[in-house]
């Protein structure tokens, strides 16, 4: 079992950094890192055409002409004030007028009645039910005169309203729509994301804006990470103590809850709340140590990782409480699912515990995860009665547990296809960790149900979909949506689009435009990166500062808690690793532009490359000025000095390949070497453009 | 009476474009264009030193030395989690942690008690009333081994908090607070900033982000407009359908609107709402028609303007119902005191009412303004019945009222002395307009009690200080921060700081540093502009666009609602104009450069010059590029136009008075017939160099 293997582990070097061993740190970094690359399944990618679509609709059928935009362009339907797709209608109507400018006639917000001025129709047969499963899809047909969306549930109606809004197009004659057909559905019916209010809270309006950002690309479920060691974040009104002392007074009033819950249901998105038990637990105990299975008392905890806190499992008062608890829980939560955690259970309090061992051995249960296995068939119980489904991670998966429960795998697609083997449900989180930090395509490739999976279609049905995973641990809500978006637009497409829609080259193309549009639902990805560096400098002057930040990135994975900061939740997260965006675009240009050169030669491309690395070669001494009186940043010079080495060297490089002399294998050696130097994290970040340099050089190889 | 002379009045040219008359709009146009800047006071500017603070202090000592900050910095004092001082002491510490990047290894979350090693020590003698004339004063000392901060309350140590942090420096050795004693207290005791949630609505975050950056320049009013024709924002448990049908959807619950009093009481702010009656309140009469003036229906209005919807004054039923709303409202709202508006009220329906005229009759009631007044004194009735004192706009003020009520002057100081030599309290307003996008001097200079005013030290203590209003009609949630800030903490500084500080150039290079730091509160009035940017163009090369929008500012007073555009509520508020700034420091930095080279004629002051018009002119041709694929640019391109031309003009007036030579007449003519005709609007917008370079023109003159 999983915990004792981790006991049988040696993490010398995470020990040495004084990091918490963390179990899930190192099966994930494995798997992310043997994840392979090479998935792009050549032949069968649909034509994704030159439509900045995300994700891509299950079937386009382009038309000539356009549905041209005016401030006439009256929008008509059935729905009412105050329903689902008038609210909807509304936004819609709201944003085309802020990105055009235009002063529609029309006042959207008090009726949409369909008259002679009604040009885009919209109607659906009933109102969608919140859960996995339901009708999510919609046709969409545009043509020059007037445009309709159908759906057979309010829900689709929402997606087609998206899809509308991605397809606004402007050309000399102003803004228009393409005329076209589009039939589309989602592949997965369960699209979530994870957000973690716990280990740094995230107050209402972050939860909001990404709610629209996610209903954006299509998204449905948000699983709200809402308790863990580092704070509890929900009011209960039967345990005031929860909050009053677990919290240092970050929490979410139950009425905050309440409209988050409403707006995610008007944006036809899912609320599943997690309550991580029994372990992750320490927030909880600080107000009731009587259901810890130590003695206590407990503080609210400060470090990451696994903590040793963890409920007692064997005292029938802990079930008195967790049932009162989730009673009122699951009643201020309307979805049918609940998710109670169960991952990372530390086993050390259980077996010091002379009590919690003699109850072991008089109940015969043999091991500490047999005891978390009763712990949750107990706990399975009370989510029963209360009408709920469980949801849980890979932990707590047993066999012997009723089929109508969902296991979350943070491990990997193996254990899932196993739990569906067996008739679980199942939902793919590993290869989705988006605080991690990966790149867009590494989430964009991994498929919930792989095309060589060896699953029965109808196992293949019992995989719901996937969720991208938001931990807190290295972010707050100034740098949380950065970390979300756009690369969970990525996995919004996997998630949603056909199975064969998978040219990363085109994703990225699309990618760019969709984190555009983003914006405007508030999310301050794009925004917050100046307003961060300028606080680091106290200065406006910030360019060489975002030159840089522009082709740097976060080191991957975990590998953050090992370069000599010892991180908590009080810990500064405003440097300038926490400006980066976790994947350069401007590296992933820049390296295409190398790989163009390599192949053709062509002078153009020397050109525009030799002068981004003249750019970046320059910039090295505005950054030691800059420095000067912004001590902060002293501890990027050097990672800056590295840019403009690596720079000299693309240089040099590109000039031997102009002139076609050969490179000297010592001078390469030596160059080669420089990169590998340059590669070592400095401050936590690292150069996002040697790879491309580093192609220049192997061209030059004999 | 106002009322018939506003009658008398004809506005032709507002008239003809659709936009209602609105009596204020003129007043304040006239008013404020007629201020004259020329009150500098030369003479008594006390030294306000290298320190970036503001408001400036009443007195600063400055010493030798410095406080050397590290990871060691350890903040002590006696108060306990979940008072005002321990959040405001655990805020400074996390804004101290993000501007530094250091990790302090204190919890300053879970305990503050002094120990050996405290650095900084708080001290207070008990809990500050947030009532108006509380003490608010602060002692602060920093040597090179502690810093003390003393006040007679916890609301004189929020202050000191925010010194210091404005206090923070940095060097080639790191951050650090210089050595210095401040003694400091308010000039006067009402700092407030009114913001308008009705014309559009204004979120909690909007609120609460405000509050912060209010708390950073040491205001300490929150005036709340929550109704208006345009819609009704708060929750009425009593009367639902106030927001059921008047609001869009779009109010305030009562547990948000108690959030909101909770952080701004824990930021020392007090919380006064306005709920403007008899008139500006169609949204009240669309739920409840009975209580209005005509017979109804009523619809949210969506035009801006005075509109005819009036409260009935003449029937019981009436005061019954304003009496079980104000009851609610008043226990929802603690602040002793409690705004009903009062302005603008249009006589029209009274007028047409014939029950309202045989009511006036019958009482002897002789004119609508004396209606007014009647209604006055029955809402005062009841706001004593519920412990409140009354505040009004101008209008309110009548002879024979009691004097314990506060008159808001947006008429002018006139109003004010007239009010406080009867014995009224007042507050200013009027020169404090900011929604009318003047420049921070005009409000900087603008003194609630000038230094020549005509009353006795008794009647100047009448004048309880002054607020910054921040209407809405052109505001969004997008744009409304960068209309308050930073020129807002200009207004705070006049009514904190001693009356002889007023030197602007001086106030300007302060307010741009003050700018930066107030971004760490959440505020978005820098952030926005390029994300605004972006969504007009869908691209992230949006450099051209910033260098005009740098230069260009919206036009000001009232008259973007004359430009062509009819505004209302639906209206896009995203195109160019929104996204500039109101005042281009820019522009005055050009200007005060033209100054220098037209007094010396110094050749580093024309290069610089010339290095700007360069750009300038060179970032035409961008725009038009840019303009191709996004037609929301078009209506700027002659404005960028205008910039082209303008500085080309610049350009060759320089190369003339760098060479001596003298301009020949004709040419001049020539020249200042452009700058005037580059000087019309465009797309509501103005160029802000044109005064620069006219200034160059004029050293030309013979």
């Amino acid at each position: 079992m999983l915990l004792n293997f981790k006991e049988d582990m040696s993490f010398g070097w995470f020990g040495r950094l004084q990091f918490k061993v963390n179990f899930k740190v190192l099966v994930i970094f494995l798997i992310t890192f043997g994840f392979s690359l090479s998935a792009s399944l050549a032949g069968n990618q649909p034509e994704t055409s030159s439509l900045n679509l995300m994700p891509y609709p299950a079937k386009v059928e382009l038309a000539p002409g356009q549905f041209r935009l005016s401030e006439k362009f009256y929008i008509g339907g059935e729905a009412q004030p105050g329903h689902r797709v008038f609210k909807a209608a509304s936004r819609f109507m709201s944003r085309l007028s802020g990105r055009t400018g235009l002063f529609f006639e029309q006042d959207y917000l008090a009726g949409q009645t369909v008259t002679d001025q009604t040009r885009l129709f919209y109607h659906f047969d009933q109102p969608g039910r919140l859960i996995p499963g339901e009708d999510e899809s919609y046709q969409l047909k545009i043509n020059s005169e007037k445009i309709e969306l159908r759906a057979r549930t309010d829900l689709g109606l929402l997606h087609g309203f998206e899809t509308l809004l991605q397809l606004l197009s402007a050309d000399g004659g102003g803004y228009f729509f393409p005329c076209l057909q589009i039939e589309d559905s989602p592949r997965f019916s369960w699209r979530g994301l994870l957000i973690d209010s716990s280990r740094h809270f995230m107050p209402v309006e972050v939860i909001k804006r990404n709610l629209l950002a996610m209903s954006a690309v299509k998204l449905n479920v948000l699983h709200w990470h809402l308790s863990d060691d580092q704070g509890f974040r929900v009011e209960s009104l039967v345990f005031p103590r929860l909050t009053q002392l677990g919290s240092d007074g970050q929490y979410f009033r139950q009425s905050e809850i309440k409209d988050i819950i409403q707006l995610a249901s008007d944006l036809g998105i899912r609320v599943v709340p997690e309550f991580d038990l029994p372990g992750h637990s320490t927030s909880w105990l600080v107000g009731y140590p009587e259901y810890g299975s130590a003695a206590g008392p407990y503080q609210i905890e400060r470090k990451f990782g696994v903590s040793s806190p963890v409920f007692n499992p064997t005292i029938e008062k802990t079930y008195k409480f967790l049932d009162s608890f989730l009673k009122e829980m699951t009643a201020l939560f309307p979805d049918p699912y609940f998710h109670i955690g169960g991952d990372e259970v530390d086993p050390k309090q259980w077996k010091e515990n002379p009590d919690i061992q003699r109850f072991m051995k008089k109940n015969n249960i043999p091991d500490e995860a047999s005891l978390q296995a009763y712990f949750n068939r107990r706990l399975l119980k009370i989510l029963t009665k209360y009408h709920k489904r469980m949801v849980g991670w890979d932990e707590i998966y047993q066999p012997g547990l009723p089929k109508d429960i969902v296991i979350q795998s943070w491990r990997g697609q193996q254990a899932l296809v196993e739990a569906a083997k067996n008739g679980y449900q199942g939902l793919l989180s590993n290869g989705y960790y988006i605080d991690l930090v990966e790149s867009a395509e590494r989430h964009y490739l991994n498929d919930p149900v792989p095309v060589d999976s060896a699953l029965t279609p109808e196992e293949k049905n019992l995989i719901l979909g996937g969720e991208a995973t938001m931990w807190a641990e290295l972010a707050t809500p100034e740098t949380i949506d950065s970390r979300i978006w756009p690369r969970t637009a990525a996995i919004a497409e996997r998630l949603w689009s056909p199975q064969g829609i998978r040219d990363v080259d085109d994703m990225y193309k699309r990618l760019r435009i969709i984190s555009l549009g983003l914006e405007e639902n508030g999310v301050q990805h794009l925004k917050n990166q100046p307003m961060m560096l300028r606080r680091l400098t106290r200065s406006y002057e910030i360019g060489c500062l975002e030159v840089l930040a522009k082709i740097s990135e976060p080191v991957k994975g975990y590998s953050r808690h090992s370069q000599g900061k010892a991180y908590n939740s009080l810990s500064p997260l405003t440097r300038f690793v926490d400006a980066c965006y976790p994947e350069s675009f401007e590296a992933r240009d820049f390296r295409l532009t190398v790989e163009k050169l390599v192949t053709s030669r062509d002078l153009r491309q020397a050109e525009e490359l030799k002068n981004r690395l003249q750019l970046w070669q320059e910039n090295h001494q505005k950054i030691i000025d800059l420095a000067e009186t912004a001590p902060a940043l002293k501890e990027i010079i050097s990672l800056s000095e590295s840019l403009k080495n690596v720079s000299l060297t693309g240089l040099e490089a590109i000039n031997l390949i102009v002139s076609g002399q050969p490179a000297d294998s010592a001078w390469l050696q030596t160059k080669f070497e420089l990169l590998e130097e340059a590669r070592k994290p400095v401050a936590e970040c690292q150069l996002a453009i040697i790879s491309g340099v580093e192609l220049l050089l192997n061209s030059l190889k004999k």
